[in-house]
């Protein structure tokens, strides 16, 4: 039996966006239900080489389909300069959960931007205000791109205004979506004061002042994945209606971290997590009973999602017999 | 960057035995000094399918190297009847420390059966006479193939007695190995009666009788993998010098577990962890105060011992230029 191999370019090309966002709400849909098993992430600290080792093994059931697999995934703050390699780099095995038979390893780097889009787009569809037509994004880097993908499947956004120091990242950023969006560079603030905003950046002091976010924005915090890290002013999220996807790993090292475990937010700061919103445990924007103002969601990435979107890449290349097939592991019984 | 590929047969020919025992040595002595990082192992249980996974990450510094990865593995005792698929199948992802990148994905199947007999033999030679002529092997499944390889590199095997209800696996055995060892079938107390023992078979009641040892047998117990699983009578480990690979996963999980959690065996029976043997913290058969009746080494299976025989396998593959290039992860920085 043969494991499919998926590099970068087949993940990408196979990840279709709308199925995604459909097998993301199912996995957190699955998460409220307790449909799925998830052990909590598992750290390998190297100080020596500045970096770490994660490991997120995870399973779920979804009406119709169930997905196993686990991602290896590190943070190497200093690949860029000495190795000239991303920070992040993840590989992940997919298998088939009746036998256990790998059925994929595919580029989980790739994977995890497009699993990140998918949930964004998941919580924008249930936090932004419906007719949404405007888009910032703070931070021009290799996640900004699903952002705006996913995004605009779930709202009609038309203007988008992205934000980095970074002119290079800037540039090559409006060049991708110019054809398809009014896309032009702004300041933070410019960027903070349309209806949907998403955060993605690795600063530990907050970027994003209280008072340049509109008066009903979503905001998509996906940067903060580690503790020390926040990229909202204190203000914004005390005032907002905050959503997570996970209570341990965002008190942990999601956006909330830092003025959580200062005491500046308590558990009743927290409006709940985006499974029980998903499942119509709570409101969502529109809702009776639902929030109305300022809306964030703090995503620290849950397993869940990744073989959530691992299941549509797999179905999907060998639907497009794309991939490579490899003989990897030894099955005679 | 390219990942390489190893399948089966690369994993097999790179996997030299000589070179595997003193890596998985310096394994068991690193993580003696504490050089290791070994989160627990994390299951997932799918009674609906009667199966698990088990994600295995590890960290080891040798003295001239180091390594990491993480071994994706299963139970699913249904496999063989309804999939024609082996019990346990495994995928070892093998990362530079140093940056993460993914070396290597290999086959994890043969990796641990690999990693397996090199453990034993790594047991042996500390624990053994330092004659032993003889090997006795219960159990004549895939794994019983490389405790023959591995403990004939460490000491002078000549006769080799193999037992297994299966006349099938017994034949298959004695092939394979005719030629280079006077190899025959025989009852578990002639094994039991060598100079050495190997057990690996999967039981839940113990099948090898206390009288059936001889005076100075050195037994691997390399069978026991879960809770209620063991193959020794506990008169046998009562009367035993006992050497475990670890303190958490046998009293849990290995030959000692059954024993151990009934309060037959107390933590007082335990002389020590191989470890400890290993870098003469404790001393080993022919050392002054060493064991010298009858010894037991409960091996239940390390992560360290995965990254030290990925470590090897990788080496050797690279310098054979063996394996499959691929490109698997996505490297723009």
């Amino acid at each position: 039996m043969e494991t499919l191999l998926l590099g970068p370019d087949d993940v990408s090309e196979n990840a279709h966006t709308a199925e995604l966002i459909v097998a993301v709400e199912e996995a957190f849909s699955a998460y409220q239900r307790g449909d799925v098993q998830m052990p909590a992430k598992s750290y390998i600290d190297l100080p020596e080489y500045n970096g770490d080792f994660r490991s997120m093994p995870a399973y779920m059931r979804a009406d119709d389909w169930d997905a196993a697999g686990i991602k290896w995934v590190n943070v190497h703050p200093d690949n860029p300069d000495d190795h000239r390699l991303p920070t992040v780099l993840g590989t992940m095995v997919y298998s088939e959960p009746e036998n256990a038979f790998p059925l994929s390893i595919m580029d989980g780097t790739t994977l995890t931007r497009e699993r990140t889009g998918a949930a964004a787009a998941v919580a924008t569809d249930h936090l932004a205000v419906a007719d949404a037509t405007s888009l910032g994004i703070v931070g021009a880097g290799v996640q900004s791109y699903t952002q705006l993908e996913a995004i605009s499947e779930v709202r009609p956004i038309e203007e988008v205004v992205v934000s980095d120091l970074r002119e290079e990242a800037v540039s090559k950023f409006v060049a991708r979506f110019d054809e398809e969006f009014d896309v032009r560079e702004g300041s933070v603030a410019e960027a903070a004061g349309c209806d949907v905003l998403s955060t993605v950046t690795p600063v530990e002091h907050p970027i994003v002042p209280a008072d340049a976010v509109g008066e009903h924005t979503h905001v998509n915090a996906m940067g903060a994945d580690a503790p020390g890290k926040h990229e909202l002013d204190d203000d914004l999220l005390a005032n907002a209606t905050i959503v997570i996807d996970d209570y341990e790993q965002c008190t942990h090292s999601g956006e909330i971290n830092v003025p959580w475990s200062q005491g500046l937010l308590s558990d009743e700061d927290i409006y709940g997590e985006l499974g029980a919103i998903v499942t119509d445990d709570l409101a969502g924007r529109g809702e009776p009973g639902g929030p109305e103002g300022v809306t964030v969601f703090d995503s620290t990435g849950l397993a869940i999602q990744d073989v959530a979107a691992a299941h549509v890449v797999y179905e999907q290349a060998s639907a497009n017999d794309n991939g490579t097939p490899f003989e990897l592991v030894d099955t005679r019984v």
